[in-house]
């Protein structure tokens, strides 16, 4: 049994992995934290929870947690994760959701994110976890650095192509997430009244999970390579779909494009590739770890490419228990949900 | 021209009060305050009225800006009203759109709203501002008490039936109210993934809108009613659908019972009692003022009325503004919306 | 292992059966109709499947398909599943999921469904399928009648409280059902524009449910039992929430009350009676098996219960498994959903 | 007084003719057809107008009402709107709210829409109606082919800027609507089921509107622009948001840009150009006749236009009501819809 610490448990990834974890057959979960809850029965916290189970969630002492544990899931805001690693370090790994070890390039991260990084070395050894992309790597990672959930939807469709160098590097990603996205936290742009009906553009061209794409797309394709990204809220509450816009060279067929993404991912668990003339719809991945990806050229030059994931389990919290599968040598499948809640 | 005042322009009420206040053609609205957006243009607050108006919303300063108008809403959290009311009185009406006139009784108002009343003469001259039933008092108000979201959808369906005593003064109120209710304020309660897909009752038994409701109907029917009152919250942004169960003597037809209603409400504008065998839906009331009424016999003694109001229109600064009609001698289908905005 | 055939599997309640047994450790699926859809792969008719299975629908051929299990479940139109049972009964046990052996009164159920019942002596054989009442029974049962969503939502919270004759043979419940309810047939009732962001009462007085409501409260008191009931449509998708108003004697207190429904279900794994104080909301049951119930007391005699389930799950295919569990005398926890699917 | 009808009003475009004209001050609707409903009463059909107007839909029979009236809006399936149009032109003008006369190229139309068009030189004469573009044809049109949703959000932002040849002939729109844009009719992509909690693209690179947008904006370029077009499907009732992305020489500022837009719009009533850094959001303009714009440079040469309508406004019964105004020398702002059913 893998001995796993949630901190940062009441937040919506929290609650998520503990969703995951709760069926996972090889996963003992030894500890909960929460600022705000320590104290209080998790089936107090969250109803959903009453007669499952009787964990309390506790305040944070990562000194003395971390012994107790094979690996921490970091629930936590930006900036706030680097303070819990050194403390964790000598005694477990380390599955970070935020974003603080994601970027390698601490410049950037520091632009968009607007801290000082306390851990420059660490970032240079942690690994992106991206399973399909970095297996490797996160066999025998000590920090493994959770994708964003953007990026995930993203990435995931494009990096065979790039690697291949079929497309130009000069994409266009236009994403709509639903609001889980934004966290739990009340905020004038979370009220249900400004939602529900509604929909949006923001950030446009700044947010943050643009650089991470950019550094993941560039490392790909060899080379640099331009992003232009576009997040949308939706009114829904879980689920990204990105619509990607790409060029190739006019000789290069659909089916060619297609085979490429499908070749990279057919042995893939995780990652659907649809036959050509269907595209994914969020509701046939909610709730699932999948990444849904449909392809179709549109003229001579212009493939769009659809790709649909779960924010909280594919682009957060799954992918997170994903990768500590590949860590702790289980089975990739293994406690990772494939049911959606259809309808 | 009726000069307007609205303080406390920034909330849901204030909001609907300029949405319907914008279109009447009898009223000027001189200004609209807010604590916290006061020097900003109505346009930057609220993007809808870009290009429409150039009004800037003013920090309140009831000494001075009382004078300049004829009547003032009051659209602010219960407490603070009664702190406006004495400098607006000596220059203008009031129509308080808040709970601090409502309730006659002061020890109940000072039990469920946890205030100590500093009106109490007020109180006893303020007119309960259903046009329906007050219509005459209301004419020569100084002050109006607007009545809550659920008062209105059970008080209008139930008055001429206590009046009447045709029903046992034992009523059950069973409501289900949009989330605008709530206001605008974020909170845990009213984040887009706390409410959407979801349904619960709250407050059971111990609404603030209780003793209101109470009040009124013991009033009507001079004598105690009890009433059972359970609020819900809908998934949905506006609108309040009661269903409310009453019993009659077995030897009282569905068809006697029916017009009672129809008789009281035929020549009011803005009550619509349906043909037997048809039911409101909040759809077919949804930015209008109007309150639907239906009604039903289910077995020897009880009958179920369903009532549907938009509850920031019929349910608070619709009925304010008739309010006002009636008070400045115009008729009280002028400026109101009628239109509902369907599908 | 159980071997499974699946008739309907085409609409909600199939697909949830679906859902629910792809993860049953003892169940084995052999096979799943569609008069509309055989020949297709699932995987096709709802793309949630790609990937996991390379089930293919299939035309129904009971005489056959029969001998090839233990157990048929019939999520089939009332009316249609009295056709294919008496060639399922010489090979395996039936769970019907619609209402056709619901409603032990004949002439009842041919005033409601307006059809010619054609099996009224398997009627009498069948077994009403709450597990929670009627377990023993059904350990032995050759046919289940899987009771209505409504139905369960109304009947586990009241059957305790009447059973003990604490409350009065008066009741008045009032439901609220997502839209999953009213099938996957697409009518101007279900389009999405006609929903979302409305609510209605509808069928007030004279829905299907309420005779079987009424059979099972009467023979739980042990007299005859009025129910007024009233469905309402939420614009959801999952979910029943029910407000049940019952009197009591004033002597009983909220605590007494609590205590009797408590016992009743103390060890029931599948229905959680909350504290004091708190209610269910279906957030905290979508997705589940579980039925959750709360209690006041709200004056001198009138106490309001609260309950909350999925309508397909608890409603419908989870407690159809569940049945079939007691069936095949598997664990009831086994294969059930107990996790929400939250936010 | 306008004297107007309206054929095919119980459709969604139909039932705004009827909220817009009902309010309008110079129109007089003086029959309303419907098909399906024809003998009843628009308040049974539709109870938002009951107590309202005692209209009766009626069957349509062009041949004697067209003599009635001064226009006739058709809101009709594509096809069925050319067999209207001969009885209709010798006595009143022709807005059709449907495909029949958009595209001048009848290959393309027959192609896109599956139909011979049996009115070919009626095309050429055809005006097609967006307002800030084709005013001064519109002023003397006989008939006037209203625009599709998805191209009127597409063509405002973009024709000043193809005009002015600022932009390469190189577009990517990506577009999002509510569902009333797929009708009334109920299917399987309608169900409230299939859609709340949803999102998808659908018909990418061959949805119908696409060769109506390429015509009008290789028209304003003056040689022919390139456009990939993705709808998308919004779980929402109204409302399309467009977010395109254009290229310019590096030289050009965003403020240049932007000015551009400004300038061409500057005093139309009906489009708002945001001031550079906001972006518009659906909920800023249901319900409203506006076309909202914002705009950003986004790299060296990426520019980003979010444009914002209300499809069954703008998108088509507003701007029909427009059109009406033009052609009836009523000016453009009267009887439209500047409000916003906020929240």
């Amino acid at each position: 049994m893998i001995r796993v610490g949630i901190a940062g448990a009441t937040g919506y990834t929290g609650l998520e992995l503990l969703r995951i974890c709760s069926h996972h057959p090889e996963v003992e979960i030894i500890w909960a934290t929460s600022d705000s809850y320590s104290g209080i029965e998790l089936g107090n916290y969250c109803p959903a929870w009453q007669g499952r189970t009787c964990m309390v969630l506790e305040k944070p002492d990562m000194e003395e947690m971390a012994r107790e544990v094979d690996v921490v899931f970091l629930g936590l805001p930006h900036g706030v994760s680097m303070d819990y690693v050194p403390a964790i370090f000598p005694h477990a790994k380390v599955i970070d959701l935020g974003a603080d070890f994601r970027i390698q390039n601490l410049e950037t991260y520091e632009k968009y994110y607007g801290l000082h990084h306390k851990l420059p070395t660490v970032v240079r050894e942690a690994v992106y976890g991206l399973p399909e992309i970095y297996r490797q790597k996160i066999k025998t990672a000590q920090i493994i650095a959770n994708p964003g959930c953007y990026p995930t939807s993203i990435i995931i469709p494009l990096y065979p192509l790039l690697k291949n160098q079929i497309i130009q590097p000069e994409i266009i990603a236009d994403s709509k997430s639903g609001v889980t996205g934004a966290g739990k936290k009340p905020t004038e742009v979370t009220h249900f009244c400004e939602i529900d009906g509604s929909f949006k553009a923001y950030k446009i061209g700044e947010h943050r999970h643009q650089p991470e794409i950019q550094e993941q797309l560039s490392s790909a394709y060899g080379g640099s390579v331009d992003i232009v990204f576009t997040p949308h809220l939706l009114p829904i509450k879980r689920g990204i779909l990105s619509t990607i816009y790409v060029q190739g060279d006019p000789s290069v067929s659909e089916k060619e494009m297609w085979k490429i993404i499908e070749n990279f991912y057919h042995n893939e668990p995780w990652v659907r590739v649809y036959p050509l003339g269907q595209f994914p719809e969020l509701k046939w991945v909610l709730g699932s770890n999948f990444c849904d990806i449909g392809l179709k050229k549109v003229d001579k030059k212009h493939f769009v490419i659809v790709s649909a994931i779960d924010n909280l389990t594919k682009g957060a919290s799954g992918q997170a228990v994903q990768n500590m599968n590949i860590l702790f040598g289980v089975d990739e499948r293994v406690g990772l949900p494939s049911s959606v809640l259809y309808p």
